[in-house]
């Protein structure tokens, strides 16, 4: 089934395709003259053009142009067989017709490609009287004049794309195909080839540009921390062990303590984007082992609130920016997974955690004070807030210092709570964060306090031995900002190659 | 040896400060009237600005400021303290004199705080008469009115700044010290506050964005890649393993095999920046166990000469970017290591394989046309290139098939070869990259001449049965471009917190 896979040279795409019709008697590569007569030399492939779908427009009619697209669907019918032919989220029909342009040996060639293959094609382009609207390119066709298929798909594809981007609904509705998840993952080549898919990670690609590009314009500087780290360092639960050689070590459950060094070592503010890892056995719609974490800390003068508005005016420039330029993409997704727009406030609502207790109490949740929030009190507290503030985006602030990490500023006025916060989106938690403590005599007390072997994180408590300034940050993780920006429902939808205590594949 | 750690509310800075005086019945804080009346209100700190070191020039003068540094360095000298107060790479020099303004406790006070504390100083600023050599800000110093400290740091440093940052050859002529590798790196908090630090590892942040933003306006989508795998990929050397709850995986040694799934999924041309993980004992000073990679793969049209192309133009922006937006960071480093400036062309040079033999050969070194390229031979081929051509940056084409990995396209030509590259600067090789075999049958085929176990790459051949575009791509080691760009010797002086077989801290 392998025909042109030896694109080595300029020299060779044509000659390894003659080669391997020769070989196996039966043309894969056909033009007006039924596919024979590869009389192509090097000069007519330099100077071809190969045009994109998208650019496909009435302006192009009745131009002879060059083509690399995949067979997105093909159906013969009679002297004829049309094709849709797909780039990404972007689709054109296209006719090969027997006449002058097409021979009978031709017609069947093309009905013959499988869907998926790769094609080159040389096609005129047509207008249309009447609109196509099942293509992104509604109001040309083209011709196919020559057709060569440069990568051939097994005929039986594991799913079939139109199934994978129905709404759930109407697949009910109609008695048709939907694609279950596990089965997506396993064949994700080819689920992430869907518009919806396509959508969903450029518009995190844009997440990732739009952190970085609004950090870098407040002076944050980006570092890369080591993920293979000597000590687990919050105690050790939740963490994957690695053979080190001749000694054991363990992935890092997030760059805090890295990024925390920076700022002892005058970075000022610091970001980096990069994989964070969790050993917990959850098995959630919101649980990854491994994700990916945005992640930001920064040195303050007088109030830790000046970390906060850095963090929530960089969601808020994130916000504004897939807003105004990936509408496109929220719209595509949206088409298969509908979901209320997302809605934010300037500035970011921020509530204080006794005030979220109250409203839970009021709302019928008994509580304690300085118990933390359960994920269904986290939704329930969402919507509460959504009611009364319109904002699908918030901070929650000063969390019980009992249900914190060890290194959590104490708030200097009541001991039992904390200078840390939390972010939501759609009532669900992105970031955690806080002031750090950045005394070294505090930070051993406090590990003490929560039975840490001060052993095992002495390189990090003698990092704030030598002049440390006050300081906080926070860890975002990037695939629940997607899911929950877009209204999605689970996590692996929004992770590329998703990761959880059940699945290492692909 | 704690002071003013719960700067936690505005209210809270200078309350603490004075309990904490109470408490140890002596002064950390000290202003005109000794440092016993902390009259500060709440106001006084909101409206407080603090003025950035760099900013303290003669347009400034006879204001009186805030300013929150480092103590660099500092001297009593009768009525008189000297300090010099730093933030990164900027300094100031700072008085505090017995008279109107200051008491003889509060200079004995300033004269007692330990190098590198971070304190608070309101100040005058005063023009100088003659420049002030040894301080970034010339041509003012300023006369200290409050000095409080925010940060005490402890008396005995483990090493001095400016130990750390003289030239070799300067210390040992001058009978001075200068600082090894391992105490820098044991001490990485102090180490990274040098300029000389501060200057690599801001050229570093800027390679990153430069790196993205060019390709990013190329077209090419960012991606985020698993770095724990089911498999080894390359038939399990050199990989470390991770426990993964009742089994087993891997670190990946490179995003290749899921750059290529984005391929097979249209997404055309993507790039990933990330942790890359090799088991290798090697102990050199261009290897790590974890460095970050800078990932491109992309789908061609006719040549692989294509994706050389794109790479190339991207090293280049890069290096313009740096010549064009780094010059001081790259001075502030010769400074300290000097080097000779980065030279390339344009279009960047490429040799083809044999060619460099012949050179190689011309120049006395014996090997075969198949034989890999040693270390040595590399470095001399870079030394002969230079010489003949004037680059530090060049691509060697078209290396011999049986020295790279079984997913490299063969040289459709000659068998002997292949369509893969390595790219080098300084005569180090930076990237390595080929155009890959995108058809599953030749895929097999040459694992299995590999002897490679066909079932733990199931899921990656298997990536290429449903239509793959002809694609090739490279990785590029963010550390060595850092390292041979500024013309250092070793990768660790490039990575903030390196890992290497005996290192793994902090």
């Amino acid at each position: 089934t392998l025909l042109l896979f030896e694109i080595g040279s300029m020299f060779n795409l044509m000659s390894t395709a003659r080669t391997a019709k020769l070989i196996q008697n039966k043309s894969r590569v056909a033009d007006v003259n039924s596919g024979f007569t590869l009389c192509e030399t090097h000069g007519d492939i330099a100077d071809r053009t190969l045009v994109r779908v998208q650019d496909l427009t009435p302006e192009k009619a009745d131009q002879l142009i060059w083509l690399r697209a995949r067979v997105h669907t093909s159906r013969a019918k009679g002297k004829q067989c049309f094709l849709v032919l797909r780039q990404q989220q972007f689709n054109v029909q296209a006719l090969v017709a027997v006449g002058d342009r097409a021979s009978k040996q031709m017609v069947k060639f093309a009905a013959n490609i499988t869907k998926e293959s790769i094609v080159d094609v040389e096609a005129l382009v047509r207008k249309v009287e009447q609109k196509i609207e099942s293509c992104s390119q509604q109001d040309v066709e083209l011709h196919i004049e020559r057709i060569f298929v440069i990568s051939q798909a097994e005929p039986r594809l594991p799913l079939q794309l139109e199934d994978a981007v129905r709404a759930d609904g109407e697949g009910e509705e109609e008695g048709r195909a939907t694609v279950n998840q596990d089965t997506r993952l396993d064949n994700r080549v080819i689920d992430l080839r869907t518009t919806t898919s396509q959508a969903i990670f450029r518009l995190q690609s844009g997440v990732c540009q739009l952190f970085r590009d609004t950090l870098t314009k407040k002076g944050f500087v980006e570092i890369q921390t080591p993920k293979i780290i000597s000590a687990a360092s919050e105690g050790g639960a939740n963490v994957f062990t690695v053979s080190y050689f001749k000694t054991s070590a363990y992935l890092a459950q997030s760059p805090q303590l890295y990024k925390q060094m920076c700022i002892c070592a005058d970075f000022d503010k610091v970001f980096c984007v990069g994989p964070v890892f969790r050993a917990e056995d959850s098995n959630t719609h919101r649980h990854l082992t491994e994700f990916v974490g945005l992640d930001i800390e920064m040195a303050f003068n007088y109030h830790y609130h000046e970390v906060i508005d850095s963090i929530t005016d960089t969601m808020v420039q994130i916000f504004k920016g897939l807003r105004d330029n990936f509408q496109t993409e929220i719209q595509t997704v949206n088409k298969q997974f509908p979901s209320e727009p997302f809605k934010f406030l300037e500035p970011t609502l921020r509530l204080e955690f006794t005030e979220a207790v109250a409203m839970l109490r009021e709302a019928g949740v008994e509580m304690g004070d300085e118990d933390d929030l359960s994920t269904p009190n986290e939704k329930l507290l969402g919507r509460l807030v959504k009611e009364k503030y319109d904002t699908d985006f918030y901070v929650l602030d000063k969390y019980p210092l009992a249900v914190r990490p060890f290194y959590t500023m104490p708030d200097p006025s009541n001991p039992k709570y904390s200078n840390s916060y939390d972010m939501f989106m759609r009532g669900e938690e992105i970031l955690s964060g806080a002031q750090r403590i950045h005394d070294a005599q505090l930070l051993t007390e406090r590990a003490l306090h929560h039975q840490i072997d001060l052993e095992k994180i002495k390189a990090y408590i003698d990092s704030f031995r030598y002049g440390a300034p006050p300081h906080g940050g926070g860890g975002i993780g990037l695939e629940r900002v997607c899911m929950l920006y877009l209204g999605l429902h689970n996590v692996r939808q929004t992770s590329m190659f998703p990761r959880d205590p059940k699945r290492l594949t692909p």
